[in-house]
């Protein structure tokens, strides 16, 4: 929280206590609070679920209402006292943790005019992502952050794999619409898209499949398509993952020629001869 | 588009500028082109998908089968002012993305004398392919060769995977005909080899699935040999794509410090720098 | 058993015999008892499970039963002398297959009071783990230690991910809830986290699917979701295996000759043959 | 086939002139004969598959019960003229091809006593394997061979995996058949185990799927499970393919003190020093 110190205005007081409390985990009382606080997020979130369950809502309605408001209102008063006691309450407000905390807290007074968005405070169970801050689980956070990096270097790979893959898609979705026509269930163009990709990705939910012959045989070459390219995801976080692993992803640049796949060890640049 | 100029008959004038516009998407006008380009393909695709769905087709079909045509037309033109321009025009249209591009075209012309072919012209969606050539995306376009080219250097192995695949469901399949007789769904060898696809790549649809005890018998042996071997094409491309990102492949040692990661296409060794 | 020699009671004459027929399946006459007993295991484990179909319960129910009890005494008796015999009786009560051993005789006598509970019985079928001990199977057990080393050095990061894939699943199954609304078959929100794993995983019964078109699209990036994060898993145990089973985690350098790939547990350089 | 040459009784004249063009696949007779071999194996399954697909069956049946008659003696007397001409007859019949070839022709003979085993027909498939040696795709049988070699490598450990695959499916599956009861479809522990499979497997007809709450919790456990564990098979055959391929299955033992992983490019066992 230092750059809240440095950057923001000067608190003191009950504001510099309170925010030791809602914002440093590190300190014995911000830790205590911080599990009462995923403690009630977990029991907030199982209130909203059992509210959607005809049985127990016909039971126990009222009791799931009146927890629902007792929630939202400790909720709504903790983002106000986090407002408060931040140095900066923008950039809090600005922050990913900050939009989770108002968005957890919103739909409960639209249920007021709009009944049925209650259900979306389930978006309440994001802010049990702080556990990992506040369980001070670094070897954790190392794992996160080695999966976060392996996933962004590879993130142009994966975007040319999605491409390719919707565009087949979208060309053998049509192309059994043209062949199993809609009497087979595939109505439109969309919804046989909707079917190729449920079968490409091994889902198979049996809701919509050929009937017909050449159908059978197009939903063949699907699967067998999806069977080879499950594969190509996994492949490249596999290598990447073992490349972030082994430090392989410490790779520099050279200086001279911008060649960058130079090993982390290396002393000269293995394509002009730059010495590192 | 080099060879164009150097191979091709020499185009001057209007012609030259078209070529630019067409072809040269490095250029300023040709990029604004290509993007123009790229948004008309993807609205005419959504134009042919919402024709398909009933709903919208009853009550907007009429604008839909005029939009339909003046994408067609739009494109029609494209096609000649390409032929026109390029100097070489048989090598364009011989050429992946001019077979495409005619392909884009034909389909709403075919469709006056066979009504229903016109939603083949979903095969439009492939020119946005372009969207990589267009948009300079060199890392992608690295990212997507270095894909290309890890299948194609395991292609043999993905072979040999699939004639024993297919040689396997084609057993397997028939032994399910014959233990699961017509009765219970698997009405014919072909049906059953369609089966024996579906369980064995974990798509799963439930369409047709075993009721006798020794049909759900086999039914286990295929999907835990489908669990087992889903393991293999990814296995090979993990191995592929490890071994074209570090260069592996063909590592060779130097000869002044014996050390053995070098990449391939190193022309220094990379810790005591001698020229190889 | 060492540690039970040393440690427990001193035991002699027919205990010390019968310790080494129960415990000892090194010696010729454990071996021959240790492989009597998993077959026995088997055999009543396949009781348990005729027991439970209905056909053969009708025509040979009363044969089961006895054979049940019969199975059930004798592993009794088994246990009891086991006790008897191991020098330190909690000890042996306390380990993973004295918990087991007595779980796989329990049933049967609860099952007259509680009918149905004797199909707990297959619990039993935990006891055939002892099978890789038998049969000394070391390099089995090499194998199975380097994947339980590969999977503990992973678990953070498996952890990592189950918490993510679980945040992820409550909130897309939530937001599927209040699209599809309980007409659809998605009747609560936990029924629909269910309905989201089961797309997730690719499992796709087809019992729930989405029906309406904005539900089909969040179906397709819920399956995407999983398409792409089936790999993550896969990636960290491939990587940790392969540093397992190479000993790469842990390598080092020659202090030498600076060879750079050392295996973990090396005593001389493998180049130079330095000691190190 | 030198070792038939050396080892079997030395044939000469018509003999050795029809063994050429049944086994020696490399002689341009060989060669030709092998292709239509091959062309003629593909209409034959061709013909087993359309014969039993009702539709087919009834206008053309004549047709292809002539036909199946027709391959079945051409393949006799090519067995037995397989069997002449080789200078080893027993050694050929107990081959693997010399069983898969008689296996392609007895199911017509018993299909006149057992009318529906000539489906039996389609291991005639097997024969197709074959091309592999008649097309002298060297390159693929390197593929293959390597696979094979990665398969071999990692058998013990895929055993341990699949004992414990199967001990857990047959525990979850009956803990389901108790939690479910008959009544939801779980009939028999058989058939649970059976649902279990379908699950952790990913496949997921949706035939039996579970219907109270905590049938579906454990069902979202089998799920979660299933998910891990696919990586498994895969993550252990990537690591034996990589070390396939570059040669670290080229590893050595030392002589002197058996350890195993030695580098294939090491001068000194990194164990005990000694120098190789």
């Amino acid at each position: 929280m230092k750059h809240l110190q440095n950057g923001g205005r000067p608190v003191s007081g009950w504001r510099l206590r309170l925010r030791q409390i809602l914002f440093e985990s590190e300190t014995p009382a911000g830790r205590r609070f911080a599990l009462v606080l995923i403690f009630s997020i977990i029991l907030s979130v199982v209130t909203v679920m059992l509210d959607s369950v005809d049985a127990v809502q016909q039971t126990h309605g009222d009791l799931l209402y009146a927890l629902e408001w007792f929630f939202t209102l400790i909720f709504t008063l903790e983002y106000f006292l986090r407002l408060v006691c931040s140095g900066r309450p923008l950039r809090y407000a600005a922050s990913f943790f900050g939009v989770v905390d108002l968005l957890a807290i919103i739909p409960t007074y639209i249920s007021l005019l709009l009944p049925g968005s209650q259900y979306l405070l389930v978006i309440r169970i994001l802010r049990v992502l702080r556990v990992f801050r506040v369980l001070k689980l670094a070897q954790y956070l190392n794992a996160a952050r080695l999966m976060v990096q392996a996933i962004q270097s590879s993130y142009r790979k994966i975007a040319v794999f999605l491409v390719t893959v919707m565009t087949t898609v979208v060309v053998l979705g049509s192309l059994m619409y043209v062949i199993e026509t809609p009497d087979n269930g595939f109505t439109s163009i969309p919804r046989s898209i909707y079917w190729a990709i449920v079968t490409l990705t091994t889902v198979g939910y049996g809701d919509i499949s050929p009937r017909t012959a050449p159908g059978q045989l197009l939903a063949i070459v699907v699967m067998l398509l999806g069977f080879s390219i499950i594969a190509v995801p996994s492949s490249i976080l596999s290598v990447e993952i073992f490349q972030a692993a082994t430090g392989r992803a410490g790779a520099r640049s050279c200086p001279a020629c911008n060649a960058e796949t130079l090993e982390s060890d290396a002393n000269y640049c293995q394509y002009c001869g730059t010495e590192l």
